[in-house]
């Protein structure tokens, strides 16, 4: 029920068009409806910039496509995530305007791009291997309104590869650090800047990093202030996260 | 070596006051000039508002009392955090001006308050034993200039207190939410604002809890869009990035 | 050896029909025999509506339907869990009277059906990668003679899907409660009920879910009273509890 | 806000003594005055005898009986757990009718005892280090107005121990199991009884039980049909589970 | 060097046939020519029934008839563990008189079988799905020389299984003890017999079995006296331990 | 029931002594009185040589005294483990002829000592920490009447320990083997003699060695053939287990 | 920016050929001049006989030729790890002069082998299944210039094995040893030799090992003093550190 | 038994001062003399400046001194590690010369100091709560002999105070590394030395730090090539490995 709506049964009710029973009825529903409202206010939010998105994996092509049809009659953008070179390709014959960003692993339409806001988001990479989640970051952050400032291949064993752009590091709003293996890149980074860094552990390895658990684990202790960590290849939650910090920065 | 000192030694140089290998060897020595530079960035973010920091834990009174005084010689603004009651009392006979936040096991010393930005911090609780690091995390968004909304004992088994303070979580600009046991607060609060959640687990618990493990694995895949994650009890951690994520905003 | 065979055997013992040893010997045996009564007596519970079950995975189509055949001999319904599609195939052509609920991964068999019981089994579920979990969970209720209340994809990160079936939660004799990732739907469920509700990890998630042990000790730990728990993707296992509770309560 | 004066509300602004602006208010407040709802209904609840619990843990006696009178001005009875014996002493001192239970580590007030359901609760353990837990178990039970049948010491290493209660098994309508170190005996329970069976793993042991990791893993796994879990050593959890399963059964 | 290699090497020094020199050396390489005695001895084990095993998993056939053929030269018996049906079809062609055993996963060779010892080894398994482990552990106590007392099936969540099985149960000489899942059933077996029980947890299970660690550690904090673990599906080391222990009673 | 009562039954039935129901009765609790008797043969067992134990962990004095006694009504001898040097005081005042012995943390009380039996049982550790767990091993053993050769500190560091000791090893009966931090003994004792190896890992050491979980890992992961393995720090389980072994051998 | 190009900077800049500016920023840029200087550094340590290394995994056959091809521009050698032998014939293709080391899964392009340095690296394996990454051990010491002493399938469960290689043990500079299962190998030779131990645990076995974890855990806690660890399979690791280790020995 | 001892043997055989019997029995003993040989090697390793080592921890100060005694009877220095303050009194007063250093909880004894090699070992920690393990390598490898470089709390969050020692740690022969929390400095000093680094985890931390796990599997995973790592908190084994090669490089 929307406002709207709410002020017409009002007075409905006043005018005796409708019983008392009738809206007692319909606001005792109101926990639905008011967050309905909150659902309403979501959608608000989504026209401002921050697309819906389908999370791929697991998913029939024919499962992904009514799904993004649906989202599209509403929406001028979608975001669908962890998407394999097969279905993507099953996706984009049955959507038109699909694009499939194969080393994001992300399938995006856009049926007009946002403007990007002023302000950067860095995206960062330790290794060529964790390039498949930073890219999913910083899609993520693109789709959402954002220029992405992309840092790769800078890992800790090379410092010089990482302070060779200290400048972009330095003028970024908010930063994407992606790293797996013992996942120190974090923590270097938070020591050079002074904006938010948000830390993504990524399952490169192989033997005691146990699917990532090394990164993850040396990303929650890192010694950097302003360091949080998402989920083990979450280039998706890390790119949204950073979208929303630096809408706060801009809006 | 700042800027002017290089111009210096360069005309020195061409003037012939200085050999050529006395040139050489200064900019050789460049790397920690340089980034003695970006140590000089980091005393001016200093002086813009964010106070270094001590950690208390297993440091004599004697000992934190000798570093605050030596920071407090050049900053306005102290925090000093996981001070037990004993070394409290102390720090406090010390330093003049010294407070002790039993509850947040902190010491703050300001010799002039900052102003405090628009636009508060929410630091949201789900129970009564997760006060200490939800305090934590307010009083350092606190010390650092913001606004702090504090959202206490409103874990998820009663829903309807999270939802009686739904206007204060839906303005906040960034919401810190800590919870032990099963963690699940953060998600459930992440459904309902569109601003960055910063989740802190604590190590409120017992049994299958291991020491906060159960909270942070929770958080880490919580299902809310924009949640990241600190270590277990780093209520610091989370009240700091939440002051840099403010600070985006305002400054 | 039912009571009935012990009533004879001392009465032709009495009347000299049998000697001592053999009387003895017989009564020796009655571990075996005490218990196989007891085993007896699992044949009348089936009788009464709990089928017993076959766990599929693992087992040759044939091992399925031989032991499908066997049990069908004395029993009027059958449950297969864990049965693939190309297993069911098989099964389905075996048995008359087979159907295979895909979603559920199950396949009944039903000479007929049993009336329900008064009184439902709500199965709830998080999202839909929790499905297969949740329907397995319900037909194993169904097939026990309960009616099952399907309240499905109403995670807690959006909490008005699950407040629209308020009623629903409330009126149920008990909940099982479907979720992977980070499993906190329980805990918000237990919040809003006063009826047992027995949790369900599912091995829905990625990276540190760690295959469900996430959502397993989130649910362990949940702090709403009452919440018991089964093991990750056990939704055969949470489905016959239900069914226990449910026949307590309407027997 | 109650029905009564959401009608008075209602009918105030049909008389014109309110404006459409403030029910307006009123209602958009709805949701926590529906869940508002639901608190009344957990108070009605907490009124057809389940006591209000209070966890003692970390909390001062002082706490503790400030707590505890201000429930018991509106309920009947009251259950604290976790209380050592030293806490148990104040808290004695300053309720009256205050008992304290040692071996459950648990104080009850009980201005009125409930009458005791038909149909019990049993609650069995496996050795003497386990009563704490059983003890709790069976208190919670006990006062939420259930008859309580006590097995205590028939470990699976003496199955002649546990079949010697055969019969006080069988009758019971759900039965609460309690074990540490390898946490077996639920699934020999639930083998021979056809009720719920709700397995409480303890931290009992040393080495290689981690704290009761190995009993909780064992009952989880548990091949015994209609077995449940809780936390390690949550006593309360299991009897206030059990509690609400005959509750259904009997109400 | 045997002993009569080092009697004749004196003999040749003191009748100046060879240096000092040379025999000192010869002794100063004594500790392989004593561990080499040792060796000697280890052959003496083998020729009086403990046949040397080959490990088959990873290995070509062709590598393991190679190897089979040289042990052979020496050797009246063999065994072969983990052997994958295609593979033992071409040991089979490989080696005359190899026999595939399917569902222990081994082959065997016996020139001609030992006789066996009296006394027998029961094999004791909880499940269907253990019979593999099992079947290891029955083959290799039996190439060993051993009676094997096959008692399958007999899970603790059906004790009058067990129990019928009783006699044959308090008869052996040793136990080896089979099961996954809660690994129970070496609890229970110690507490009804007064021989070793050696119990094998098995991968069987899914979910918060951990890949057969709930077993294992449920076994390693068994309440039954007398019980001693081997790794996880350890088949073979529990029949060869089985085998040592009844080599001990009747050699 | 004794088969001498049971004949009774029966006979007193015949003569019209007892009527039809009470000997149905009696044979229906059958399971009870059958495992009576295996009981009666347990107390047979124990008769034999193997004392039952108390496990003093937790236990006030006056507990252990008070069970102790009642044991030694009908025991000859008895073993306590895990006795504080405060606890052992006040037995050995409660109990004549109770003996402490400290390194072990044990009590011993034998009325008369049983004959050792021929064949001796190496009791091994590899270095002095483990002395505590290898001296219950060795106690163990004691009491049950085996002989016990210690062969202590003699760790994998500095193999030329462990081949002095060669001749004691290679003579054994069965060997129990403790150690620490990697645990490597074990396998390397297994590597040098043909009898049984009972393994006891220990929780010394600090750091990766997680309370004995590293040297628990590496005995069930030995490449020694015939190593078995009990709980971390349970030289009792080893000793009785390895008593249980020469029984069988010496018997 | 290498000393040659400043100091002709330098020059030209008193010679008035460049302006202030141009000098001014040009070692602004230092630090990557300088840590680039640094790269130079590394380069020349390639030269002096360290190969820089590509990781194959992940890596097309196209990727990795590519890489090979531009690092063969300026060096000498080349290793390649973790080829699978699909890939290696791809490369060996691409690339004239290259060497595919099946068992070792590395591939080598030597223009001109270095020469040896006297004094060997000692590569010890306890199994079979471990030579896979005991080669690539030997294979990296091999390539950067050293001797290498493979002593191989030298378990700890038979020493004599060992004891027989003992001399080429203690004349090794430095000694990489590799086992799985539980790993004791490298607390042996620790326990014979006086060089440094690099001990590398394998994945090698099933079960409890837990993809190598065993060993790991053994090898941290090993008793052996110099004994350090890498990751599990990391053979290239531990022979680039023995060969970092044996130049400092020899250059 | 010595070289000496063997050549009398055998010319006290060929004179017939001793029969072929006693000459066969004192080599069939050889395994031990041959490896009390390796032991007298031992020996003299020490002499050469590996001093023997007391781990203090869980020994009373009497204990310590009396093995201190023996040890100088032979020795010119001894290191005592893990004394805590009040053992390391009691020690002081009963060894003369014994000096105590706090940081490091260590004792040494030194009656006359080796001459330092050249070529120093790098000690470098990441922060002050680090300092006790770095003491604890630093002494290790100072009273071995070596000229021992302290770069202390240069942690990865603040780059400049490493890179200010750059000179220092690129001159090192052997770097230690040591760091709590996630464990990075290993990774970046490894990138700019080409000398061997050995990486000690420390317990600094809580939470997620698991006691050092993390920092533990970070230097495991290290991307940086020749890092190996220690047991967390092994200060004394990282010094002696660094003293081991930095022997190899002097020696």
């Amino acid at each position: 029920m929307t406002t709207t709506q709410a002020i017409k049964l009002l007075d409905d009710f006043r005018r005796g068009k409708v019983g008392r029973e009738k809206v007692l009825r319909a606001f005792q529903a109101a926990p639905l409806a008011d967050l309905g409202f909150a659902q309403v206010d979501t959608h608000r939010g989504l026209r401002k910039g921050f697309p819906e998105v389908i999370y791929g994996e697991g998913k029939t092509p024919e499962h992904i496509a009514a799904i993004a049809k649906r989202i599209l009659q509403t929406e001028d953008r979608l975001l669908i995530t962890r998407v394999a070179t097969a279905q993507a390709e099953a996706v984009r014959k049955a959507i038109r305007g699909a694009v499939y960003h194969e080393m994001a692993r992300c399938v995006t339409i856009e049926k007009r791009p946002l403007r990007k806001r002023h302000g950067a988001i860095a995206v960062v990479c330790a290794g060529t291997s964790d390039l498949p989640v930073a890219e999913e970051a910083a899609l993520t952050a693109d789709i959402m309104g954002n220029k992405v400032s992309r840092i790769y291949d800078v890992g800790v064993s090379g410092l010089h590869r990482l302070l060779a752009r200290l400048e972009d590091l330095l003028s970024a709003h908010v930063l994407v650090v992606v790293a797996g293996m013992e996942g120190a890149l974090p923590s270097v980074v938070a020591g050079l800047v002074r904006r938010p860094v948000i830390a993504v552990p990524t399952s490169v390895g192989y033997g005691a990093s146990f699917g990532g658990l090394a990164a993850l684990l040396g990303m929650l202790n890192s010694c950097g202030t302003g360091v949080t960590v998402v989920n083990i290849d979450n280039g998706f939650g890390a790119g949204y996260a950073a979208g929303q910090i630096n809408a706060l920065a801009t809006d």
